[in-house]
């Protein structure tokens, strides 16, 4: 381990999770999400998303009404077309590209119920080695682990990146 | 229709057709992939592929030894990665986003049996928009046109893309 | 102005500047660097970065020891070959194409003195239509900004950005 | 050297050659594009472009007329959107990082008089370590190589492409 990545090491708050869902999704699975973003921002983890609305909003509410830190990775060159609870922006301006980016900035992904979206996420999650934790989600997709609450889902994702 | 979609319209070979599956699959697999690029070579249809092996090297090997058109959308810089049988290359550079852009060049997308990066190609399909005909694969992915054999793949991909 | 832009204009901290310059400058450029970085975090201002070494890392050093929010957004997947001082790490697999989306992200961009990649950046930036503020930099290039201390730089980015 | 890279050896127009310039140039620099096109295609050479208008659109035309293989890299999703000269239509979705993809994708690059999009494939070009060709334009970036007329421009473009 250098000295760089034992000083990272010690930054509060360096655990990013990864989360992504539908942008129109029925509202138990917008509360869900809420409280996913809380409680990952009460375990200090910073919360990534696509910053757009349903999933990702709710997410992000969560997380930044509990003082959490927000990132929102958007498809298009506009910041003002992130959700208000983004607190970092990302205008990608990469269309659809943007969801490999969302999901490499997790050191976990938690997944949510969506469509082609969320799909292409989950399978690019778990391309690039991720752990992908589905929330009552993706149970068709191998490898996906299942979990059936939002506190089920944060303690996984954190005990998945807490090394030993 | 302005004037130069008409003129596109006359150009012989336009139609574009991305090819996706395993790097490693079984030798059926290969065959099945082999049998699709000389179809569509035949049809004056242009492939477009990742540009690697397995899938991508058998419909490319097909459509190039059919007199075809050959694309192949590389993940990194080095164009000498490419399969032989790629006749027009494009090292993008981009890591697994170049996933979007190979379906995003398909006027319709036939799928191979296939690992993660693959099924992100079929969500990333079907999020655009495209027809995604599988051969034989992908039967759990709601959206996904099944087709039995590489003729009736390639005569779906044609038919689907002409207009009446 | 929609509710959502009303309710981001009150969360503190939202201006992101993106500062770009050279992996391996003089150590003059390293100390304008720490001091661009430690200026913007005591104004309350992001540093988004491309993640790495030289001026990112001196830029982020001094953002980060002012207790400021710093971004890196890297060319591979790899999130650990972020510099010490990035708080969120953006590890985008993208390669150049990542240089697009640092810059994308500064709601204004400082500029160091640098080399090819810098120069894309600077031209990336003044396509997207951002003010770009060269320190001692890139006088060639019409459009740039030109200012001659790391103070002058930061309180230039800072009025741009500031709305009447 | 693989049994694979002997055989791309092989290939006739394997020669890729990356075209860059301004979308709205004056007369003059869309005849020059237009013969720097014709005689590529004599060459035997693809043209590689944005698939835009201008400098993109006169390239593309010439090539083609001359019987070559033109592929336009377009930064949306919507292949019509190209000029009807290109052959090959990568639609990327990527916004200005398809710039990265253009010249990533050329043996050697031919620059004309641009703006700062062209100005970002110049320095991205030469990042990659690719030789530029600047076509009475681009003298102010060090590392572009001089050229007054379009013949020049062509034979210096195929003699550094290929091996001895």
């Amino acid at each position: 381990m250098s000295k760089a990545q034992e000083k990272r090491g010690k930054v509060p708050g360096t655990v990013q999770v990864a989360v992504v869902g539908h942008n129109d999704p029925p509202p138990e699975v917008i509360q869900w999400a809420e409280e996913v973003g809380q409680r990952l921002a009460q375990k200090g983890a910073a919360v990534v998303c696509g910053g757009l609305g349903g999933v990702m909003e709710a997410v992000a509410r969560g997380a930044f009404e509990a003082g959490g830190l927000t990132v929102g990775i958007l498809p298009g060159y506009e910041a003002r077309a992130a959700n208000p609870f983004v607190r970092v922006v990302i205008p990608s301006g990469l269309g659809h590209a943007r969801n490999v980016l969302v999901v490499a900035s997790g050191d976990v992904v938690i997944a949510f119920p969506g469509s082609y979206g969320t799909l292409s996420e989950v399978a690019l999650a778990l391309k690039l080695g991720k752990k992908v934790i589905g929330l009552n989600a993706w149970m068709g997709v191998e490898g996906v682990i299942q979990v059936r609450t939002p506190q089920e889902a944060v303690e996984l994702a954190i005990a998945t990146v807490q090394k030993p």
